[in-house]
Parts: C-alpha cells; structure tokens; sequence
C-alpha cells in the first residue's frame, strides 16, 4: 500500500459488529430486529451513542432516518454520506445493512484517531426499514427521502397488527423533527455485502457495483370462486390456490431455464382467501419478482411469464389481475463515484471485480438524488437472509479501507 | 300418497328458513355466521325459542350441542335423532345445515299440528362447529360427542385471534351442563343440500346417502429454508413455496385426470413463513384432500398424489413430511336405516335415487354408536359454501316429508 493510505481498524470494527449482534438475537447465531421495534430502538440507541462517542452530531427526521455528522472544515459544503441499515429480516442475519453502518462509523472513528478533518464533513446515516419484513415496501426510509415515496403515504403503512409506521415511530420515540428529504450529500457512498456467491466462490474481496440486475415485481389478484371442496366437480371449480400454483410452478421453471445465465424467479408472498378446509380458493394474491443481468434477457423473461401466467389462469378457469411493483433497472450509479472506488482499490492495491447487485438497496433511491455508488464484500455461500449468513473479518477489511479512502478523498477533493 | 302420510308445512319450513338467513347476512345472499360467534348464539337462541314454543325440553352440552327432545309415549326408550348444524362458512350459503335443522324441526311442529305422539320421542340436535371455519376441525361437535376426538382437545382448539374453544363457549353462554356424549338415539337421522350438482342436474329431488366416497386429508410441512429472492442462485435454493406450487399444480392436474369418474383433489390451505417480499420461504404447510367413489380407484389416486408430492420435493430441493389427516370410508350407514328410507320413499311414491356423499357430515361420527343414514335434497348447480348457494322449497318438501314419515315409522315401531 502507499504510504498515505487510511487504514481502520479491524478489530474495533469487529467489536462493534458483535456488539450489535446481540441485540434481538434469533435461532443461536441470526437476528430478528425488525423496523421500529423495541430491538430497533435498542440498536439505534446503541449507534447514536457510539456516534455520539465519536463526535458527531446527530439529527433524526420524521421517519427515523437518522444523520451522524463529522462536521468539515468547510461547512458550507455537503457532506460525503456513508449508509445502509440496522432492521434485519424475520429470520435475518447479523451482516445484511449493519456492515455498511459500521463500516460509516469506523470511516469517522479512524480519521478521529489520526486527529484528521476532511474539507467536506462524513455524514453516517441509518436508513429507516431498508427489509420491509414488518412494514412493507422494503427500503421506506431511503424512498420516501429521495421522493420516490410520498411522505404521508409511507407514515399510514401499517404492519400485521395495525400499527402504523407514524405509531411505531412515536412508540420507540424516533419520530424526529427534521423534515424528510431537505439534505443534500457531495455523494452516497454504501457498503453492503453481496448477498450472493460471486466474492466468496471466486476468492475476491472486494466488488464494486457497477449497476443492477434488472428487476421487476408483480402483484397478482387471482379471482376465483370458492366452493365446496369435496362436491364441487372439477371442471364446475374456479379455484385461485390452482392458479397460484400453476404460477409459482411455471415461474420457477422459468427461472431454472434461465439460471444458467443469471436469472433468477421468486414468488415471493401468497395469502389465499379463505384458506380454510373444507373449501377451495376465492381469491389469491402472489407477489413476485424476476431478475436478469441481462436487459434483452431479462425482456425475454418478462414475455415467458406473461404467457405462464395467462395459461395457468386458461388452466385453472380463474382471471388474474397482474399489476407491476418494484424495479429497478441497470444502470443506478453515478460514473464519477464507480470511478472513484476504481481509482482508490487500484491505488490501495486492492484486487476488485466489477459487479451488479442482483438485490435491492437504499442506494438505489439515493442515487436519484446524489452520485452514488456501492462497495460489496463477500459473505458465505452468499446465503443471505437467513440466520447463517456470516463473513470473515479478514475478507471484509478490504471493502472497508477502499470505503474510507474513497470517502476521504471524495471528501477533500 | 297413501292415505296415512303425514307431509310437512312447506311454507311454515319456509319463512323459519327465511328468518334463520336473516342472522350474520354475508354479500347479500349469503352468511358468515361462525361457530360460537355472536351471529351463532342469536342463530342458537331463535332456534331453542321456537323449539321450546314446539313443547320440547331443551338440554345443552359441554360443548354446546344443542339437544331439543319432544317426548314421546314411552319415555324409557331412547329418541329419534334428528340433526345438523346452524354454523356456516365465511362465505357460507343459507342452507347448508340450517334446512336439515328446521327440518328437524318442521318434523316436531308437524306432529303438533295433528296432535300425534310416538312411542319414542323425537330429539332435534343442533350441533356444535360443523363447518371447521373459525375452529378446526369440522364436525367437532359431533365427533367429540361420539367419542372421535377428546373433549378436553377439542375444549382447548383456538381460532386465529387466539380464543379458546372453551372461551368462546363461554362468552356466548352455550356451555352447558349436559356431559357430552352421555346420550343413546335410537337412531339418527341427517336431511342435507347435496352440496353437488347430482340431483339438481338429474332433475330428482330426494337422495338417499348409501355411504361416502373414499376421502382422505393430508397435512403436508414443506422444509426448506429461507434466502434471498435476489442474490441465491436458482441451483442453491431450498424454496419452500415453489415445492408447495408443485404439489398444488400436480394434485390438481391428478383430480382432473380422474374427474370423468368422480375424483376430486383439493389444496385447501396454505400457510407460508417468512412470507415476505425479498425472501423465499422457509417453510410451507398445505392442507389437501383427495376423495372417489370407488375404492380402487381412491387408491390409485393415493399413489400417485405420493409419487407427485416425491416429485415435487425433489425438483424444489426440500423435504415434504406428510401427515394423515381426516379421512372416512365408503361405508358409513346403518342398513336398517337406509332400508328404513328407501322403503318409506317407496310408500310415499316419492322417486329417489341412490348416492354417495362426497362432503362430511356430522352423521358420520354420530354412525359410530347409532344407526343412522342421511337424505339429500337438490341444491342449485351444486354450489354449496358459497354465498350463491341456493336452493327450491318445492323440491326440498318431498326430502322433508321422507325425514318426516320415515321418523315417526322409527320411532313408533
């Protein structure tokens, strides 16, 4: 490495991630710390103190994103933002998000060490639900800041029980006065793990996101009539669950032809109405997603579902209503920040691959509004979540450094 | 007719029904009026009111079936039984149980009319959560009462809000003091809507169940295990969905291979975890049921709904665990009780045909330690626990007038 290259420091960085990992432990080794619950709360707590500890200050906005700002020297500029998550799946992992977060932390930890000032400040921020396991869409606090939500719409959502997001915001006392979306960064830079194979099985360390995967949800409403299970003849029945699986069967086909070549299909949610036995299916709704790398490919996909989803409703004598959800295209990133996280691994001697991220981020949302740009690293197997998730410190440190050397010089440019 | 037949108060059986479907109305023409809900206790408390008007003693059980004697001539011999249900589905018709019931009742309010007493009494049962719909499983009041399940299981069964058997029992004061099961019928009699298109499309109004068609419940637990939609490739994925999308595609592609000659197969529940957009599942439960007339042929079906749920597991990358659940046999029914209809419909000149149920009855536990056999009456198009459910007073008076003659022959003899 060159001699005026920032290091962090590991072992804290570790520290901070065990730490973190035992709030809303689950199933032994993962966590379950969904948005905006009392684990949340615990762990944001835990972050604004460090921050704190480390000097900045902190704001929080309507919708609990929260801003740890090491101020610059020049503070009529924008701050170089660092973020990601700390809400976790249902049955999620201890890395997904919180990485990114403490990597931020550790950016501003290791230039207090060295008693360094950047021109511009570093601003860590915690987005507000990036996993929407308990307040759907996923990624709400990135959204709604850089608009892609209407504000008001996002604080009605509420979860299984009811409770609005404007209600467990109040509960755990993160409803903070700053106004959604009036900040502007000199860029957004997030550090993320893969959340696939790709690092891990080719031995590399570090990945920088060039763009995305293609992507595009569906939501079905599969109209059926319910009957009675045992006397209703078959040919009579206008069953939505045989809907539903014809779809789930040929979306998954559909993936399997195409996983060859990095495609990828999920029926990700089914909730079926009644659900009772005794009778067949009324209504079914399916959410789903596919994904491709390639845009032509990916068209392709689009075609062959369309066409598996108007046979399975001819089959199974049901309508379906399909209304597109979330997407995201290629290109998300600003070339100034890809460039950026090039020439600093080149630099720092760091070995890199060029990637797209097959899953959704804040980032994304952030880019609309910043350049931006993201630094992946490699977890297990890319088994993400799910309570096995894990990485090694020594193959995460890599990403870490070229996240805060590119942050410094971003910074001071 | 013969002279000495007796026939029922059509339009008096009419406006009760009429009346009874004034209680939980659903969409216009249908009911939601679930077991031990508010709708049932109103529901229960009119019937035990006109009962009670009728001259008969009412007892109540444990489990709040509801048992109305009208005494007869020589108290130390036990009565006719005469039952069904008032509970519905959640989008549940008028009919279903409600019209073997008031039938029931109509049979008492008959023998008012004329002053007629019988050597045995005659008892209408009303009993407890024959549709399954907010407790499962079905007919769990007359499988407790005939010792098919445990009482103090069925006592502790919660709905989806978290409510006790025992608990709703209570909040709607229908646990009675009566032991359950401690009674003896000298036999029992079922009137039902076929819930089938049989009748209706032959143009015959009066069946009379012989016996069931071979019906057996699976409960199957879909093991995989849980990741992400967008980073897990295809080949790595233990999707517990898209096994549950095999099996429903398959199971249903296996009823209408065997639909010519009377099979049915159903998926009638699914339950999904984690269930939530940017994850696949972890684990899937589905409730299914597979029904023939003939018995050979019911299990050839078995096999090949094993070989399909093998073929699902292994192409989805999981492990499928399958349960029994209920099930009944082909017979059912007493003979002397089938003989006993079959020649009342002859003396009344009432033509009938001969069929197998394909639904679950109360009458089928209640065989176990009485006599019993079941009439069926016409229902339109067969569309039964659907709101659409409907049916013809002038072609159920000939299936009441049978439960009518043939009850009071039984019980003078």
């Amino acid at each position: 490495m060159a001699t005026n290259v920032l290091e962090i420091n590991a072992e804290r960085l570790w520290e901070s991630l065990e730490r973190s990992a035992e709030i809303g432990r689950f199933r032994d080794v993962g966590l379950r710390r969904l948005a905006l619950s009392a684990e949340d709360k615990q762990m944001r707590d835990l972050f604004v103190g460090w921050a704190k500890q480390a000097g900045c200050s902190i704001e929080i906005d309507r919708l609990g994103n929260i801003f740890a700002r090491r101020a610059g020297s020049d503070p009529s500029l924008p701050p170089v933002a660092i973020g990601s998550h700390l809400d976790t799946q249902i049955c999620g992992g201890r890395y997904d998000g919180i990485l990114g977060v403490l990597c931020g932390l550790e950016v501003v930890r290791s230039l207090n060490d060295r008693g360094l000032s950047t021109r511009r400040g570093i601003e860590i921020i915690c987005w507000t639900n990036e996993e929407g396991a308990r307040f759907s869409p996923p990624m709400m606090g990135s959204m709604a800041f850089a608009k892609v939500l209407p504000l008001d719409g996002v604080l009605a959502i509420t979860d299984d029980a009811g409770v609005t997001v404007e209600q467990a915001l109040d509960q755990i006392g993160y409803a903070g006065p700053a106004a959604v979306g009036q900040r502007s960064f000199d860029c957004y830079l997030e550090l993320h793990i893969e959340q696939a194979p790709l690092l891990d099985h080719e031995g590399c360390d570090v990945g920088i996101v060039v763009g995305g995967y293609r992507t595009q949800a569906l939501r079905l409403t599969i109209k059926g009539d319910t009957g009675h299970a045992g006397g209703t003849p078959m040919a009579m029945r206008k069953n939505a669950l045989v809907g539903a699986g014809y779809v789930i069967a040929a979306l998954n086909d559909i993936g399997l032809a195409y996983a060859a070549d990095e495609g990828r299909t999920t029926t990700t949610r089914i909730e079926s109405f009644p659900n009772l036995p005794g009778t067949y299916a009324e209504e079914v709704k399916l959410t789903l997603d596919y994904r491709h790398i390639d845009q032509a490919r990916f068209e392709q996909m689009g075609k062959e579902i369309d066409k598996a989803i108007a046979d399975s409703a001819k089959k199974a004598n049901v309508e379906i209503d399909v209304q597109q959800g979330w997407s995201w295209g290629s290109e998300l990133f600003a070339p100034e920040c890809i460039d950026l996280l090039r020439t600093t691994a080149k630099e720092l001697g760091l070995p890199y691959r060029e990637m797209r991220s097959q899953a959704g981020h804040d980032a994304y949302a952030v880019a609309t509004m910043a350049p931006t740009a993201m630094i992946f690293t490699p977890c297990f197997e890319g088994i993400s979540h799910n309570v096995k998730e894990n990485i090694e410190l020594v193959r995460s440190v890599p990403g870490a450094n070229l996240l805060l050397n590119a942050a410094v010089a971003r910074a001071n440019r």
